[in-house]
């Protein structure tokens, strides 16, 4: 079976609602939501590139989703967004009590089924594993709050909250299948460089498509990072190359509250375009892209078993070739 | 060393703070706020009645303590209540995201920690009980929540929402314990049901305090679960044990936002104790004290290794004799 199938049959035949009800019901909402399940399918993908026993380790997998899943829905809660992969979000179809107690939950839930169908002898390093990522993730929110409140964040500050708060689940997801299916850590490492540097690229699309994107295809609407401050790749590298001028409308503009958000948007989209943002988008991308392939370079495995790492590197960040 | 000074020392000498700070300062601050440690305390005790090595548990029991903040974390945030152990709660003194993503780093910190020193034969039977525990836990906070909607819970509601609530973590505390130590699952049980009837007596000696207690030594102020609408064992007896015009009073209180709070408070309480409440809760508090002590007579140590448990259940139920 195709690991896409796999992971599909795996969701489909998952019940969720259990009592109390209201507890269940929102989780059952979050994992019916869809989304690419791309993290299983990253677990997946490596357990299979270095020869491992795919349909074993779908639900390790899926607790990946899971986990990913939780973070979203508290990240709502805390972002106040109102919609997500087009439909409302939890703390908006329920309320802000509900995404949270059923986001910890889902946490929980989460160590549940990654542990379930693991070795004995392997448990220690898949727990330490999802541990480590997961309060990576966290402590990649915390700095993307942090520098809400913040005028200028460096390129270097960006990149570290990037790499945690995107990076490390892409990352960790792959590693987690090398480790299921025996890689050596040198095997497990260099997955993991490939899955990171593919993260950072598409974290610097998605906030390109903040942007640039289409309301539709983005299932958010556009503008969303503009208005709540954060700190994008586009507003990082504007504050740097923009003349004094520039600099200085996008400070005075994030930090006006006095005009209409549809115009903060398009004033400060407009000085991205100035400033030549979606090409530097591009040429940041294709770095992350090219390190990423070199990391896969050093796995010794045919191009043929590597081409769906590719194919996925592309597909992620947008790119047709 | 006495377990008391072992945990002390743990406690002590544990760092919480790295970066980012807004994201560590808050646990510190949560876990530095004292408390009873009622559940590493626990565990040590049952790993100790067991025989096994008190001093290489202390993290994992420590976990226990952890898991328990998080819970009080995000429930104040819920409860929106202002304060914790006399002092600001962690939403209060900084903001609700921080106490939503300082928690969630607090559950991942408490799986790191109960898993770290177990030996890998345990480790599975750890996390099972503890991660079993954990949504047990969330199942009781959200049927707390449900009720305060509803107008009528029943007694068996209102003691399953406090098993879950209340009774799972203290009951699987000493579990955590014996398992580690290497009891029987038959001794795993008895010791699991002491702990159980305990942590359902000291639910309704909280609920009896949050009426008649001392707000100095109770730490919270008088009268919360009322004003929240919580259904507690002594709004639950009374809705059976009173008469039609008191009940019609207490769901008229309950209900009516229209009168100060203070009123509202006292008026209550005065029907409870029209109705004798205090000495219901005292009756059924000796009821479960007489359950647990019948589930600590099954386990076959000496009167002496016992002492410490009843010392410990009479305790938490402020119990003189």
């Amino acid at each position: 079976m195709e690991i896409s199938d796999i992971i599909k049959n795996y969701f489909e035949g998952k019940g969720w609602i259990e009592e109390p009800k209201n507890l269940y019901e929102p989780i059952d909402y979050a994992m019916q939501s869809g989304g690419k399940r791309l993290r299983p399918t990253l677990v997946l993908m490596a357990v299979k590139l270095f020869g491992g026993d795919v349909e074993r380790y779908v639900e390790t997998a899926a607790a990946m989703e899971v986990f990913h899943n939780f973070t979203l829905l508290h990240d709502d809660v805390m972002d106040k967004a109102d919609v997500r992969r087009g439909r409302p979000t939890i703390h908006k179809k329920w309320d802000d009590n509900t995404a949270i107690l059923s986001g910890d939950a889902m946490l929980i839930k989460a160590y549940q089924m990654v542990a379930s169908k693991v070795e004995d002898t392997k448990l220690r390093s898949v727990l330490d594993l999802f541990s480590k990522t997961a309060i990576e993730v966290c402590e990649g929110q915390q700095y993307d709050g942090d520098f809400e409140k913040r005028k200028d964040v460096t390129p270097d500050e960006y990149f570290n909250m990037i790499r945690l708060k995107t990076g490390v689940l892409l990352a960790a997801s792959l590693k987690m299948g090398a480790l299921l299916a025996g890689a050596s850590e040198e095997e497990q490492r260099n997955i993991y460089d490939f899955g990171m540097n593919v993260g950072i690229a598409f974290q610097i699309w998605d906030d390109y498509l903040d942007c640039y994107g289409d309301e539709k295809t983005f299932g958010k609407k556009i503008g969303g990072d503009i208005l709540c401050g954060k700190k994008t790749f586009l507003l990082v590298q504007s504050l740097i190359k923009g003349g004094a001028s520039q600099k200085q409308t996008i400070r005075q503009l994030i930090n006006n509250n006095n005009i209409l958000p549809e115009e903060k948007i398009s004033a400060i989209i407009s000085i991205y375009t100035q400033l030549d943002m979606p090409k530097l988008c591009e040429e940041a991308m294709d770095e992350y892209f090219r390190k990423a392939m070199k990391s896969l370079s050093l796995i010794a495995k045919s191009d043929e078993e590597k081409a769906p790492f590719i194919a996925f590197a592309k597909k992620l960040m947008g790119r047709k070739s």
